[in-house]
């Protein structure tokens, strides 16, 4: 691609380098903001310059917040003796969404991955050790995902948890609500079978 | 989405007013930029604000440039008795990336749109009847797109230019290189019947 423009070369290979965004829709993205008015422009370039520099991450979950500790940290009618344990702050609002989860949350930033060079020390787990073995814990639920990642990363943080002893679970694994059975694959399939529940009228 | 943050927030609205970006991905692209350095993101933003202030459009045709007149215009090479007429700079760039047309372009900046309320006078339309009124042109090449909005801009522009008696063409209409006969839907196929060409062997 020739582009005319230093200037919009330059955006260009901007734009493109955010993940999912190729040379062609980077252009496309470029051009709609030139349209756009001086004041747009600068508003939009000083709300990403704000995110870096303003935000902060809650000190006590990792979680993303504008203030030391988290809204849902700072909560006092949530229970701080059970603890999530999600890979991204999208989890958090995942699970947040649901509204059936009162406990909180303590965000790893990523899961153990050793193809693309992620270890356990590239992640926010000596505060989550730390946090269980300075206070009193009833559970600690590992959601995350259902991946070799994600297993991998469930295995070391059960190893290095379990000795402090708290009861910890996971996310159940089975066919999604709404979704038909001959469509869902057998690993899922297999599991929710051998996870099976007694039937109860609701 | 209940998002935790308001500068996320902020920067989360201003990714998702870009085309084809939902608040979902506008999440994602945030986040993404949120785990770069502070330098990296002051470059990404910085590359948005000089596109803006910086970048000229061509005094003569309407293309984007670095200066008062595009390398396009300024090159003494093209043939300037032709003017390609073109919706987009990404036309330009796509018909310059053929390597097979020596003449000069003109950028309308759209397309007459009385559903979208763009009409001649929001296009760079007047510039262009100047020119053609005040220098001598051999051809003017319509290469708009083959829609409503391009034929009914193709319309205007010929009324608008025939007085000045150039020798006005299209791009032909037809069955795309490469492509089987019997995917090409009805419309294509007939115009590509109507206006078919000698055999020659080449």
């Amino acid at each position: 691609m020739n582009i005319p423009s230093k200037y919009l070369e330059n955006a260009v290979d901007q734009l493109s380098s955010l993940p999912g965004i190729g040379r062609r829709t980077a252009l496309r993205l470029a051009l709609n903001l030139l349209k756009r008015s001086e004041t747009e422009i600068d508003d939009f370039s000083k709300s990403l310059i704000d995110m870096k520099h303003k935000i902060e991450m809650c000190s006590s979950c990792g979680n993303i917040s504008d203030k030391n500790l988290c809204s849902i940290c700072e909560n006092s009618n949530r229970d701080n003796k059970t603890i999530c344990v999600v890979e991204d702050i999208r989890d958090v609002m995942a699970i947040e969404s649901t509204s059936s989860y009162k406990g909180i949350y303590h965000v790893l930033g990523g899961l153990i991955s050793p193809m693309d060079g992620i270890g356990p020390l590239d992640l926010n787990i000596e505060s989550l050790v730390n946090k269980v073995a300075s206070q009193e814990i009833d559970e600690i639920i590992f959601a995350l995902s259902p991946t070799m990642e994600g297993d991998t990363t469930n295995f070391y943080l059960y190893k290095k948890l379990q000795s402090f002893s708290p009861f910890i679970t996971t996310l159940s694994r089975g066919v999604a609500v709404g979704s038909e059975l001959q469509y869902a694959d057998e690993l899922t399939l297999s599991r929710s079978l051998l996870q099976r529940q007694e039937f109860k009228m609701s």
